[in-house]
């Protein structure tokens, strides 16, 4: 039996396909013969079953090293690809927009519809669109050719905190957070906004964020244009998309309180009746602007951390709305 | 009893100092007299020990929502002192360069020799000088006012592995990576050098920073200058920076292995006999140019998850030479 290069494309007769695709998924089937993708054919050949292929164009019988230093196979591709055999998956490369891999569930394969994953794989020096993310498996191979899995989606974000504060409080502005010194109990105990001081909740200390969002709603009496310049004056563009963020999930009924104990921009409630009777906090939310592009490091360090404190990585990508992105870890 | 506001210091007399710092460690004495900096004199306020104190200049009476709101004082200060004092420290500002406060072991004050901790107050949106942290304890306030103590020192690293690898070993140069076709045992057993692809432990998967640096050492063949070219390639001056923190840890006997799942550079392993005997990987290593300037939110991010895997966080300073700065968590 004899694979043959042709092109790009790894060719065989019946028995290639018989003993190749229809027992063990690999490739596609062309007028009853079979046509390997090079990485298909790479792995065909790293197993031994077959010792080389032939190319057409030159006549040489190409071995797995010949196959994996030319140029028509990435060693990224053929490590994922390997991989995920280990795993049990059968899988088909595809020409799909920002997908490389079509994964079919455990004891499915190409002659099946159905789809377990899209994979994508990259390198750990690549850097990844956030905006490409959302319905694909990153499989981020690092330098040391270890495999990660991040499963990405858009979810959506909801919950249940109602809180209707009063209107008019007076509050004085330090440099970096606005002081409350007679605070309404609903505010802090409720709408859990800002944090007291002394023991007996006065005063609530409020961060610029909070601040310029309750001026913005008539709570506050700090005119909301000072608060505005002021976080400017600190943190730059930052500040106006952190605070678009903050009001997306205060008007989707989530409270976002400060991520900073996790390097990250909030951490959220989603239902919150009292202050006393806090529960876990669901997510932790990082806030770029929709064109970042993520390098796969801080990827993996966001996701593991977050992983780590059970809770949920959920990136919102600040453009003329904000979309949110969330990524997990993945064992597939 | 009165205090006064005098310039920017606040007196008072024998009396006051016999309240004040005799009994509870506030201020200093200047000829039998109370002297408080701002900071100290706005705890007494905040804590209502005394109502108001009396701007010498003016004549007008300071309470504490007067004082924070006047240039004498920052916030940060006033969070910081209130926090260590809640937790039964008693601390004096100080003029030492890159240091607030001074804080006493509990039991101890102002009148004893002893200093516990070297206290710098900032603000989560201060960016910190990597050079200037090693013998300092950061207390950074968020946005919320909180306060996370981090300690920062200056480490000794070193281990115990020795090897000797075999020299003049060839191996396939790939995009991002060699692969050694017929590994030496020692390579990967002894050394932790690479990943095998296979169980039989061949082809070895070097990265490049490996592969540089046995490279330069004689064990492989492949020209070092190509792979520093290669590295330089993928990684720009970053693979520079990091390949001479990859010497100087071989050099001193620790096993660097990458850090990418953990967001770093490094993991690292000091006592390496067998890969089959590895423990658990004892620092994290995350690469910086010397004149890095820390994000005190990305500071927290990495110092978290260290903790939560359990290891050290250590940042390697590439200058002229390297500096090793660990950062951990502390609870005062």
């Amino acid at each position: 039996m004899e694979l043959t290069l042709d092109g790009s494309t790894v060719r065989g007769g019946r028995q290639a396909r018989e003993r190749f695709y229809d027992s063990r998924g690999y490739g596609r089937v062309v007028d009853g013969d079979l046509a390997l993708a090079p990485v298909e054919a790479a792995h065909i050949l790293y197993r031994g079953d077959i010792e080389a292929i032939r190319d057409a164009d030159s006549g040489d019988r190409l071995d797995f090293r010949d196959l994996l230093s030319s140029d028509l196979v990435s060693e990224i591709d053929v490590l994922v690809y390997k991989d995920l055999r280990d795993r049990g998956f059968y899988l088909s490369p595809t020409d799909e927009a920002g997908v490389d891999f079509l994964v079919y569930p455990r004891g499915n394969g190409p002659w099946d519809d159905t789809v377990a994953y899209r994979v994508r794989a990259i390198g750990e020096r690549t850097d990844v669109p956030a905006r490409s993310l959302g319905e694909v498996v990153l499989a981020v191979v690092d330098e040391e050719s270890a495999i990660t899995y991040l499963d990405t989606e858009r979810p959506d974000i909801g919950g249940s905190t109602r809180v209707d504060p009063p209107r008019d409080v007076p509050g004085d502005l330090l440099e970096d957070r606005v002081l409350v010194w007679d605070p309404p109990t609903a505010l802090y105990e409720r709408g859990f906004y800002g944090q007291p001081l002394g023991e007996d909740g006065a005063p609530l200390q409020l961060s610029l964020l909070e601040a310029a969002f309750l001026a913005g709603r008539g709570v506050l009496t700090i005119d909301e244009r000072t608060l505005l310049e002021r976080g400017r004056e600190v943190e730059g563009d930052r500040f106006d998309r952190r605070l678009a963020v903050y009001r997306a999930l205060r008007d989707r009924n989530v409270v976002p309180k400060t991520g900073y104990k996790f390097g990250a921009d909030f951490r959220t409630y989603a239902d919150v009746e009292h202050v006393d009777e806090l529960g876990h906090s669901e997510l932790l939310v990082r806030v770029l602007p929709a064109d970042h592009a993520f390098s796969p490091r801080d990827l993996a360090l966001d996701v593991r951390l977050a992983h780590g404190v059970r809770k949920r990585m959920v990136f919102a990508l600040v453009g003329d709305d904000i979309e949110w992105l969330s990524v997990t870890r993945l064992t597939p």
